[in-house]
């Protein structure tokens, strides 16, 4: 199914009915409103002027639209920030973040919780049960704009009673945190201070609360808005839309509210963001990397537990990016089955004209500006929407054939301590995907300490403190499992584990590391083996205590080891050796893979098999299928819909 | 005529008739001085110590110096900022800017104005008549070391002053600026709040407003000053020196309350200043890239309305930039004939003698530190008087054959919102100008909205808003027309306008931009047709609309279009695109063109033709000159002035 | 000497004595203790609990262990930063720089001091006569983490009153500043700001004067702590411990107080820390640069009046640098016999055991984290135990062949007015260092104005301020004096001196500096003569007055001079000129010498030769020499001890 954002204050009443009809003609289904709209809503303090929001979703209703309506926290007016100053984040520099953009709020005020539920509740009460609400999006990407962590008074005042919760007593808070180390002991909560400001780098352990803390917030902030929309409108599922490569809090948590999860898909706009190379960079400035967005649907299915939105997608050029390009043709049109394909409910185009002032206004829509002309994207929405139509039902999305543990403790980890100044969590998680996705392989990412029955081969890139239940379910997956480095080697209180890493792991994985190395660009080690290459960034020191080993260094130093079911890998791979470790280990699971060039990905659905080219140049589909969209040479910018033989 | 500036009340006073006697043998007519020693005027709040000026002054004219006094307001001395420190200026990030160097005032401050208006009246009162009095310079160097914004509460309490001036309601305001996006919607011109701080970036429209504020502040505290001063001192001229590549401000709008311009004119420092490549910054390093004083030569004198000095000439090595080399052999006389021949009035070199102390004893001076010696720059300052001296009468300055059109707003606004992270407005007009200076063409810059009649060619870079006076000059030009980039690209709200880019422009050149591209360093795309070559970093998708398409990118979209006299072209052009596009223009406005080597500049006064050599490597005449100054072979670092027979 | 850093807090009380028994067997004879441990020493105000610290040093003197013990002012507890936040040092943006980590606080706050001095009077009369007690360490690395400066209100408070002291009159201080440019006069102390948050670059020479400030109060500082110890603890001696590359303060003047000094040596981790290329970091990663740690050792030999330990040494890899590679097999080893080379009294290793816990516990130890089992450093220092045990005592340190005259306050001026952003002090000293090192001779390095008598080379990279003593030196020394650019350019006061540079060293080199030039990378300037290749960086136009050209520059300018025993070389040699330099000289001063290739150096300890080889690749010795350790062709990471027959 297809939807749209709409923002029916921007524009003339008069134009309403227009959109709206137009929008069910292009074969849209769902609107998404309202998540920016407190100052129309509610210009000043308890002067409450919905009015316009009634005829706006009545008029949408009434053309035959499914609405989405956005608690508008995001947003909070400029005579509510002038009254309670006090809900305002600061940088980690302590200067004040203020009003003038979005997300000028932190989660720590109590002023703003009780503000935010106010008009949450004033929406619930009045929209609820309304018959064209389908339902809820709360707030409107959390942490944007780095906007997860606050460094206020509020904030550490918050952080202290979280910290009374957590540890009881300072013994117990000081043990925690080694705080004997370098005299940083406190005798009473209120000495704590916040992790920031300090003459060189704060108590790491400190710092891992205090990011714990903060996504703690987030979930319970989310939790509160839930709890009131449910209160008040019966039968509305509840969605929060994600934002891409934000990593800063645990998604998983805050997506056990919800009754489905959503994200926003840029994904030309995440070259620029995520660490590519400059060649990739510019290989991929006009398509976008094609892991990218199948990394984030494979992502929000697991965060959802199966069911996601993509509840903003990119129709063509963006304005927030270093560079903007507008991408090639057929890209909106691929993006938008590849979200299908990775089983998503519904793709909603942000957004459905482009805004000709203000911060967005450089940001494309299905329309031009001012017009009721469709843009480039807006065509080839419709065409998806043609397509869609022409084709049988999409089958169900079944489980892939490869686990992905994403840990969202462990990107906090790495950036507080990342010993080597391009460990990136993020990055080694992406690069693992892609080359497990080079295969052919479906992937499902999933929650450290979910059940991984079923899966054929398990990978852990890294996985830095190893929870009872997270240890548990690797001990008691079926398939393969290939665990990266640094893999526990952290306790709970961020300290190295007694035994030496990988800790809890270490029964499963027969290996102990003794020494960590973090090697420089240009560096690397050299490996030999069942696989071979090398390894950059990082290496292991390991040995191996009842593991086989598979691949070694030069310096005969363990790199590739095997108990049991259970692989380690002592370092950062690269991308050979990266390969080489993917295909061993899908050899090893018995898993049929498929060998594909850089610019080509498969996604099955069922038994439809959907083939991406990313571009530049054909390629041509192997022996063996039934097409149902598409030829069996797939263009660049095209895909093809095909049901195997076999 | 020869200039200087001189700094009596760094010297011992018994050196000043030496001075004095040694600038007039060198053949220097006019010195500037007075423009840093307010704590030598008044040390302490209404203790005056005139008296070593009064001297210094009469020394001075006694020597047959015509003296150039400036207003001591770019350094208010520490006793005048502990008493008032509500006249400091504010940083982005809402630092004080302290006392300790210089430009340490905000334009909003009501009190800096009573304070300025108060020394400057002293000054003006004591020597508007003084008979050695030729003119008076206004401050020093506006705008330089980014003083022309500042984020302080002064500038917040006067820029809602302005806004309310402007919108007189806050409906028109919100309206302006499209403030129900993100809910930025304001009750009260009390609640707006400076452009900065904010999560993510500001409203573009209040940034672009809070540019304009400042803007006009200058022009008219410049007003305030220049009122005094005529007011006490009838029949002497009144300038501003401005400083190369600061444009925050618009430098039409400051002149018009000026006799003529001058403009400080450093080279080589420039060299590190502009964005060059590497390799360009290498080979410029010693000589200056040879457009760099020229550009501003012909931007001053289309600012002071054809009159401009040189108020500061670089003599040698300075101490401000990234590294400050000592400038080939050559290179001082070089650029003082150059100012020459692009008409300035008068060559003024900074300073007499190098400053021993303080932040620019690196800087050199005509005269070594300490002493009565010639340094290498003053040598050759000597020989362009003696030069000058023997030639005759240098002709008028003429029009130009090629009109540039410079827009400072423009400059704002692709700050604001660049789009593509290098879309630089001074670096877009420089290299055009290049291409048709390598063309042997004489360029005059005019303000946007004056008259272009007379001209064979205008050039618009681009120009971001066009105001009904623009488009009418533009629309009565007799001459072909170019036009870049996203002009007519924003509306005076800064929003995209109605019926889409370029906006007013649209009758003249017939075309319709609907989707706009930023490319990031690697990418371009091809053209072919009457021009061909490559567009980077910005492409202008667009449709003809009444235009004819004279070249087309790969995809087949139009490049460079016609439409009568006006021409248009779709994005940036590299280099050899650029090349084409200025012969392609010059030829078709029937312009006689020298095809220049990167080194060779000429410019033609009166028909007098000035050929200059950069270097490296010799350089020989064409056919049919006689000579007047130097030979028919340039050297390197050198110079010929010529007759053509033709 | 062996030594080793001990947390005896960090550990169970029932671990002790098994550390101290296994410190001894390795051959262990010192451990330092005590100097982060304030918060255990006393938890809250008056609250003393030194009982665990008397049984810990019963232990460790118990075992045959010397103790050294520090003063544990590098970390103010909480209690104390809460009721005395007056001690908090302030960064150059105005931000106070909190509670933490370590070194927070200021060494201009009075409450400080006498805070400190409690403590380290309550210390020093419970241990000062303990009978395992050796020594005292003051404080911990003075200026780690840019503490030595600071921008607080107490600062101000302080810099006001040591100028006042300085200058008498603020006349004499307007004087000496050059206040009269740009009005920066003032009237009373009291106007003085800190050199800090102006408009564009301060006063440099008030910058001078506030590096000098904050050197005075760290020397007077260190001071007081000494005169404390020594009141109470009688026949101990003193040190501190200095880290690597830090120059914010004079070295030399805080070790007048002390018996000997320290340095800790972490050779890898400061090869990112100086400004080495890519390409030489990628080489020298995993052995560090072979003139790291030596440089530091013949620096801290000279600060130490000829007595110095390395009381940190690196044991593996550390935590701190932006990569942290473990050292290649034999590092450890080679670190700690080539600081016995050069001289140690002791070898320290930093630390017993690897912190499991907080900032550092990726930094290895001696052992592994939570065990008694040696880390691959453990067992390299237990070889040289070992080794040291099995060989004669070495010989006395003799006078090297070479003086380098190391001046501080050169770094500060090049700081605060490198003129050229690339103009390193500290990098040019290391340059012309390496040089001399790669021709086979030993380096001592000296202070300004210490006699240079008996060295047949004083090598003088820069200096830029020239005393009396120092010139004095210089024209008493014995052998050939070696000066490089900008020497004598400033004077006391920071002006260019009277006379122009040299100033006070004109009459020795027979030189006068006209003009200068910084040349950004990618430009040089070629030389021929005596010597030839190129400088680059740096230039200065110089005249002969007096001395011999011996290499000029392709300008005809002079490159190398001589007069009598003083050469005077006019720039930053590149490597080629440097090489050729350092030999020319080292030939005229008729030195033996030995052609080493990059990753060899020799150091000779009476009569004991040292090879070390960083690898990779082979080396062997030339003839002549009976071998003490090691063989005649010494591996990589290895090396060879021998005697010379000649």
């Amino acid at each position: 199914m297809l939807g749209v954002c709409y923002y029916p204050e921007h524009w003339d009443e008069n134009r309403w009915e227009t959109d709206a009809r137009r929008m069910v003609e292009l074969g849209i289904s769902y609107v998404r409103i309202g998540e920016f709209a407190w100052s129309r809503l509610e210009p000043a303090r308890g002067q409450f002027t919905f009015d316009w929001l009634d005829r706006a979703m009545d008029v949408l209703h009434g053309a035959g639209l499914r609405i989405v309506l956005g608690t508008p926290t995001a947003t909070p007016p400029k005579w509510l920030v002038d009254e309670c100053p006090d809900i305002l984040p600061y940088d980690e520099q302590g200067r004040v973040r203020g009003f003038g953009s979005r997300r000028h709020y932190t989660f720590s005020s109590e002023t703003w919780w009780r503000e935010s539920a106010r008009i949450v509740e004033m929406l619930a009460r009045r929209y609820g049960t309304h018959p064209g609400l389908a339902g809820w999006q709360t707030d409107n990407e959390y942490g944007c704009h780095d906007s997860s962590l606050s460094w206020g008074p509020e904030d550490l005042r918050a952080f202290r009673d979280w910290l009374r919760r957590r540890y009881q007593s300072t013994d117990q808070l000081n043990e925690a945190w080694g705080a004997v180390f370098w005299s940083m002991e406190v005798t009473g909560f209120d000495q704590v201070a916040l992790p920031t400001g300090t003459v060189t780098e704060p108590n790491p352990a400190q710092r891992l609360d205090f990011w714990r803390f903060h996504s703690d917030q987030i979930a319970a902030y989310d939790r509160m808005q839930c709890d009131i929309l449910r209160a008040h409108s019966p039968g509305r599922w509840i969605t929060h839309n994600f934002m891409g490569f934000v990593s800063d809090f645990d998604h998983f948590k805050v997506a056990e509210n919800l009754d489905l999860a959503s994200w926003d898909s840029y994904p030309i706009g995440f070259v620029e963001k995520f660490p590519f190379s400059e060649a990739e960079r510019n290989r991929w400035a006009e398509t976008s990397h094609p892991d990218i967005a199948p990394w984030h649907h494979d992502l929000y299915r697991g965060v959802g537990r199966g069911r996601f939105w993509v509840m903003e997608q990119q129709p063509g050029p963006v304005n927030w990016a270093a560079w903007n390009p507008v991408p090639k043709p057929g890209m909106v049109r691929l993006w938008s089955w590849e979200a299908l394909a990775h089983g998503a409910e519904v793709v909603s185009y942000f957004r459905w004209r482009q805004a000709p002032f203000a911060q967005e206004q450089f940001h494309a829509g299905l329309n031009l500006p001012h017009s009721d002309e469709l843009s480039p994207g807006g065509a080839e929405a419709a065409q998806v929407a043609r397509e869609r139509a022409a084709l049988p039902t999409l089958p169900a999305t079944t489980r892939g054939q490869v686990a992905f543990v994403f840990d969202y403790p462990s990107y906090w980890a790495t950036m507080i301590q990342p010993q080597g100044r391009d460990f990136r969590y993020e990055e080694l998680v992406f690069r693992w995907y892609e080359a497990f996705r080079r295969l052919g392989l479906n992937v499902d990412v999933v929650a450290p300490g979910a059940p991984l029955l079923g899966y054929a081969l398990v990978v852990v890139p890294t996985m830095l403190q190893v929870s009872e239940p997270a240890q548990k379910a690797l001990a008691e997956a079926e398939g393969l499992v290939l665990i990266g480095p640094r893999a526990g080697s952290r306790d709970r209180h961020f300290a190295i584990p007694q035994g030496l890493p990988p800790g809890p792991l270490a029964a499963l994985t027969g290996t102990r590391v003794t020494q960590v190395a973090s090697l420089r660009p240009g560096l690397s080690q050299g490996v030999t083996g069942a696989v071979s290459g090398a390894v950059a960034r990082w290496r292991d020191h390991a040995e191996a205590v009842g593991a086989e080993v598979l691949a070694r260094f030069d310096d005969g130093g363990p790199a590739l080891t095997r108990k049991g079911r259970v692989h380690s890998l002592m370092g950062w791979p690269e991308e050979g050796l990266l390969g080489q470790v993917a295909a061993h280990m899908a050899g090893a699971a018995g898993l049929r893979t498929l060998a594909l060039p850089p610019q080509i990905r498969l996604r099955r659905r069922g038994d439809w098999w959907f083939f991406f080219n990313y571009g530049p140049g054909e390629w041509s589909l192997p022996e063996g299928f039934d097409l149902l969209l598409g030829s069996a040479t797939v263009p660049p910018q095209g895909l093809t819909i095909a049901r195997s033989w076999t």
